[in-house]
């Protein structure tokens, strides 16, 4: 069984003065429980679709898997929300960790923890991408394109991951790390190379999202929207490109801006 | 010292096919490591405005706390990012218990416990207030006019907490939980009673925001976009009403729509 990534309800609606019956497509959000080698892992609230690669994306980006080979079988069965998952290899002290990861990725228990682990196993990236301009303000039109689908229902995050030329792919969550998951999800599941790709992002760029995609491995992030402080100290700390607010053919560069050639190629 | 939730830094934009040095202002994101009675019991990343309204508020929400007279004496150092709050009593086992919840409330990473436990915490709604639809037009509109002042950023999440009536307050923060507790903490703080207000908010209404409503205590939630499905169900069960796609004088009632009654005062 298969589920939908919008639901069609009924709701009341309230249009020109009147409170009349009506139905209207809203988003799904579906509890995912991920169970690793027998053990369960932890659960994800997320969209519906691209599940493996959810799955995937989500293990590689907690430190437990960095490449496919480490993978012996996932199963989803989403008519009960879960995802059965085996390794090649033990998950050993994995579990604990994680749940400690997820407290910080998440809410930061501790500041210290916060600041200090979760900045040590982002990694400074190494990618040696330039890009243009005009490469720039084409990745975020491709982002807009892509997500036209789902523009009326809202609350859907749009991610995407390319090479400023022909790579291009695009997934949708309605949780922010999901989307970012999933892409990585599909590079590793394809032996697909992230250094030196750009991932391409609808929300705001906070500190979180910042250290997702230094875990991923991109020099480079775009968004419509600002980033935040701390984002920014970090892009410039872990070497990443930062550049937000791309509206209307101009944008800002937050961080490394050596990554961005004014010169273009004809 | 008080914190600016923007700041000015320097950038590298690009405006009519040219790169330039420039500045501009962007999000403050500011960790705030919460102490109760000398422990070490959360970090919140948050704007660092209203930060005492914001500790009350969490405090409450984790169910440290439930009316004023429990805190003793709450400083805020906000030059280190620290709340120093002593409490009229022990806090007993709910350093552990908050840990747990802070898991289930991000990420869930029990699916027994997300679903029956975080449900049995967040409380049936007895609010017995009724508005009418030109009462919520005008609540959104109050808190979009109320928000302006930082639109040009994007990125922080506005809320607000009405009767629908002349009692309305406006509340900012980077994180959608912030901003709800910051409402929270105001009315606790000073005494003000919740079960018959309305809450208004920017963001989507996902299953953790209704659940956020539902421990602050309202029967109505306001919003410009749609809830999702688990969300709209949680509604239904706790008697919450929840308004979405509230645009251009229409809007849809996705559960519990008896509060909301078309006949309209004069």
């Amino acid at each position: 069984m298969s589920k939908d990534v919008l639901n069609n309800q009924p709701i009341v609606r309230y249009e020109n003065g009147e409170l009349v019956e009506s139905h209207d497509h809203y988003v799904t959000e579906f509890p995912l429980t991920i169970m690793v080698n027998g053990q369960e892992f932890a659960t994800v609230i997320c969209s519906p679709n691209n599940l493996t690669e959810l799955v995937v994306g989500f293990l590689a980006s907690e430190g437990v898997i960095l490449k496919r080979d480490e993978l012996k079988s996932i199963q989803i069965d989403d008519s009960k929300g879960f995802a059965h998952v085996e390794l090649t290899k033990d998950l050993g002290e994995r579990v604990e960790y994680s749940t400690k990861r997820m407290i910080a990725s998440c809410c930061g228990k501790s500041r210290e923890f916060y600041f200090k682990n979760d900045a040590a196993i982002a990694k400074t990236s190494m990618s040696n991408i330039t890009i243009s301009p005009h490469q720039v303000l084409e990745m975020m039109k491709g982002l807009q394109n892509a997500s036209t689908v789902f523009k009326q229902t809202g609350g859907l995050h749009n991610a995407a991951i390319s090479d400023g030329d022909n790579f291009f792919e695009h997934r949708q969550d309605i949780g922010r790390h999901n989307a970012l998951d999933k892409l990585y999800g599909y590079c590793i599941y394809n032996h697909i190379s992230i250094r030196d790709k750009v991932l391409i992002f609808s929300g705001r760029i906070s500190s979180e999202i910042l250290i997702k995609a230094t875990k991923i491995g991109v020099g480079v992030i775009l968004s419509k929207s600002a980033p935040t402080t701390l984002a920014v100290q970090l892009a410039k700390d872990l070497n990443i490109t930062a550049v937000g607010f791309i509206r209307d053919g101009n944008f800002n560069i937050y961080s490394h801006p050596e990554r961005i050639k004014a010169i273009e190629s004809n």
